[in-house]
């Protein structure tokens, strides 16, 4: 294992610097320890940058920053190479070229991109919308939502609607049991906002055979019992036929992954692989 | 407003680099539509790397790239070059420097950062929790939450404790209101696993008078009245005195600020502003 330290050094909360080294870091053979990042946030003055740059000196840290404002980007980048300190400047390569495309000056305000308008407002309703309507709980949520996410338990319908709440789609997610007849308004609700989320019985075994070592029961349950999860997949089918939506299979997937497809469902956006 | 368009060109979902673009965008005076932003994801041929180039042609857009094998990172360097498409390589830069610095070479595995590993799970287990434990309904969540969030109605909760649950933090949220006794275990729990989360009056009338708006009932409900507000807030600090627990201020703030300041207080991390 390599002893690497990533600051991330940011004018703001230091996210888009955090995403991309953990990105790159997920490359090498690395733990994800607190050790490996350390987060520099609200960096507003050349002391603050003079504090990054000890601290990566003393630490043998590399430097990823996310800095807005020219005067204080310049200042950090011209820092970091008298010290001879590795850094990755995150956003100056596209700020550059948008600055030579666009016709106005840019705003140059850190954190803007967390600025409390309309789509910030729609992403936080979003996130409500899909706890409360989580797990079917309220049929009432079918008409108002913008996805609606059908599945056998273990099929990340929760994490997938939180994920897509995050893209400020409102997500109901409803699941199916042999035993539980699903609400009527599932088969009135426009398919085209449905989408089934299909998974391999092996796949699905595991899964739920784990999620009983978790709560401390045994895995002879008939909850991940072959014959159940069966019956259980051949009911999803039955329904997901009477609705006539789409059908994606989440086995071996991360939710990452399935959002993708579902919002290549959804907003029919570019989808190579078909 | 100017013309812009950016390709998130990815070998993956594309993520990271929107998050890259969104940042720099958000600098700029242009609407967020869906024509600003076109993902472009699992590039994994040079055939797709030239429908990448020919796009952005047509396009004229720039070309944001997370390209992780150096075969395919190559060629589309060259390629977007060659037909003069301004362009910013988001992870290789990052790439280099940690190639030069680690032991071993990296696995130049594309999405290997979805991977479903020990952290996928605890995050996904996080995210169901926090649905799970939303809004107080099970005191018996206060137990098992790594953080738990107090506050009013209307103090971003429900968000919080989403945006926590993807940095693998189990949060339950509990809700103060005069008329509820809180559960008593809110009593008993660890104080330093609490944060009340204050609030203005003023900026929580008008957040609960745009509420009751889009819920279509008046704001004269006593819900978004002054004297409603001071008693519940006098209560919160009656009930936050009890337990002894830190307090943050959401007035005004995005639910990642905040989170911030939750983070760098359970985490004891580097907080440079105190």
């Amino acid at each position: 294992m390599s002893n690497i330290k990533v600051i991330i050094a940011s004018d703001s909360v230091g996210e888009t610097g955090e995403l991309v080294a953990k990105a790159c870091l997920s490359q090498f053979n690395i733990e994800e320890s607190d050790d490996v990042l350390i987060r520099y946030p609200y960096i507003e003055s050349e002391d603050n940058v003079d504090d990054v740059i000890d601290l990566a000196k003393s630490k043998k840290a590399i430097v990823v920053f996310t800095i807005i404002t020219p005067e204080l980007r310049k200042y950090i980048k011209q820092e970091l190479v008298t010290e001879n300190v590795p850094s990755v400047d995150i956003m100056g390569p596209l700020m550059n070229i948008l600055e030579g495309q666009s016709e106005e000056a840019p705003y140059y305000e850190p954190g803007r991109v967390h600025r409390l308008d309309e789509d910030y407002f729609k992403k936080i309703e979003a996130i409500e919308f899909a706890v409360k309507y989580d797990d079917g709980k309220d049929a009432s949520g079918l008409d108002k939502a913008d996805i609606v996410l059908i599945g056998v338990s273990r099929t990340s319908k929760t994490p997938l609607s939180q994920y897509l709440a995050h893209k400020k789609y409102k997500v109901m997610n409803v699941p199916l049991m042999p035993e539980v007849t699903p609400p009527k308004e599932l088969f009135q609700v426009d398919p085209k906002k449905c989408v089934g989320l299909k998974i391999n019985p092996v796949s699905l075994n595991k899964i739920r055979k784990e999620r009983l070592a978790q709560l401390g029961l045994k895995d002879t349950a008939s909850y991940a019992n072959d014959k159940r999860i069966q019956e259980e997949l051949e009911y999803f089918n039955e329904v997901i036929g009477k609705i006539g939506c789409p059908v994606i299979d989440v086995s071996e997937k991360a939710i990452e992954e399935t959002a993708n497809q579902i919002l290549n469902h959804v907003e029919g956006r570019l989808n190579i692989k078909g």
